[in-house]
């Protein structure tokens, strides 16, 4: 098989398991927790999860292999640059929201904010991702940004990229691990807990897909330039 | 600053978070927990975080790590992984360890086994760990094993080396963030909440620069073989 073909297969099944995890987070939160609503009530926390588990794995995730696409490779890197900064500030907005949710939620009921190991670590991911986004694009996005710089960065990018998606799972399994001994006997494993578990699975599948994409060199986007007409460069060094 | 001393203090950063961290297990489980014991009491859980953190993470951490050492790559490198196995069989032997504590437990207290997230979390990433020291042992340590094998696994065992740490780290994250809420009142984030949430953060770090280390391409070890008098080839392929 090619690697470009396995590449499509592996996108799909990564694409296949990102909207698995949406559906499930959102059945779980509409179904077993009471659905939605931004009245300070436990309705409004259930946009915790949802935004997070979209935001903060499903697009980041989809936004971190996007240079991997083939399809991407002959062209100008600029709209694609721009594509994933776009896809990348979705869903840092997504995760604001989401944690907006659980402060309003949390100070609404008199429950302390920022206590537990999970929130220390989403927090943390978060934080991070907010600074890689401005530090990122003022990196790679402003046309005044020296070369030198750039590739300096840049693989400071890429490992923090790949950081704070670890710290997303983390934060993501530590988060419906902690949900569902607030909600009802989870040592039985009720139907609720058998959902939310395998959301968590689901999770990690999706973060390990991701990992299968970016760590194949087989599938990093060459950084020689393309020859032929419908290639024109914008920035004397648009690889970076 | 050169590569081979940015490694090295890197490596000195990576050891004394990681020492950090079992020092801080052992300090929350004898301090706070009250210490350890053999009898199904919940002293014997307390075994469990000591030896997955010292078990899974640590020692795991520091096996993954060891062929990027400069100091190894001028050398026959069958001692090397003689070592790497050695380590990462002593991390297997103390996380299953570590299992049979905390299941002992339970079945002592009648608690229900593996129903939270964390405890499926944690059985897949030992369950992966035992299959990948397995298929390790056999395609790269068994003289008779084909070079063509070890090419290609090779790529396969390195991301799922990354993928059961990952694991790991989510693992432990939702044990420490699930036992605090088990043990008082979490919420006011008394010493014992804020000494064990502080552990959640060391392991986070220690993780983060397992990946720096193993991220890095300038610290991999070459795939060509060294030429000198000190270099004693033994296996045709013995890069694999």
């Amino acid at each position: 098989m090619s690697p470009t073909l396995l590449f499509y297969l592996s996108l799909q099944l990564l694409l296949a398991l990102g909207v698995a995890c949406v559906v499930c987070v959102c059945v779980w939160c509409k179904h077993w927790l009471g659905g939605f609503a931004w009245d300070g009530s436990s309705h409004q926390f259930n946009w915790h999860p949802v935004l997070m588990v979209t935001g903060l794995v499903v697009l980041y995730g989809i936004g971190a292999v996007l240079y991997r696409v083939p399809l991407t490779w002959g062209q100008n890197k600029l709209p694609w640059k721009i594509l994933h900064a776009t896809l990348m500030l979705l869903a840092l907005i997504l995760s604001i929201v989401g944690l907006c949710a659980v402060f309003d939620f949390h100070n609404h009921n008199s429950i302390p904010n920022l206590y537990s190991l999970h929130s220390w670590i989403g927090i943390i991911a978060v934080a991070l991702f907010a600074t890689q986004w401005v530090v990122g694009a003022a990196s790679f996005l402003l046309p005044f940004s020296p070369p030198s710089l750039r590739s300096r960065i840049k693989p400071i990018h890429v490992w923090m990229g790949g950081s704070i998606f670890t710290l997303s799972i983390a934060a993501c399994i530590s988060g419906i691990n902690e949900k569902l001994f607030f909600n009802g006997d989870y040592s039985k494993l009720p139907a609720q807990a058998q959902m939310a578990n395998s959301l968590g699975v689901l999770i990690v599948a999706f973060g390990l897909m991701v990992f299968v994409i970016l760590w194949n060199h087989q599938w990093q986007r060459p950084e020689v330039r393309p020859e032929g007409p419908t290639y024109t460069p914008v920035f004397q060094e648009e690889n970076e």
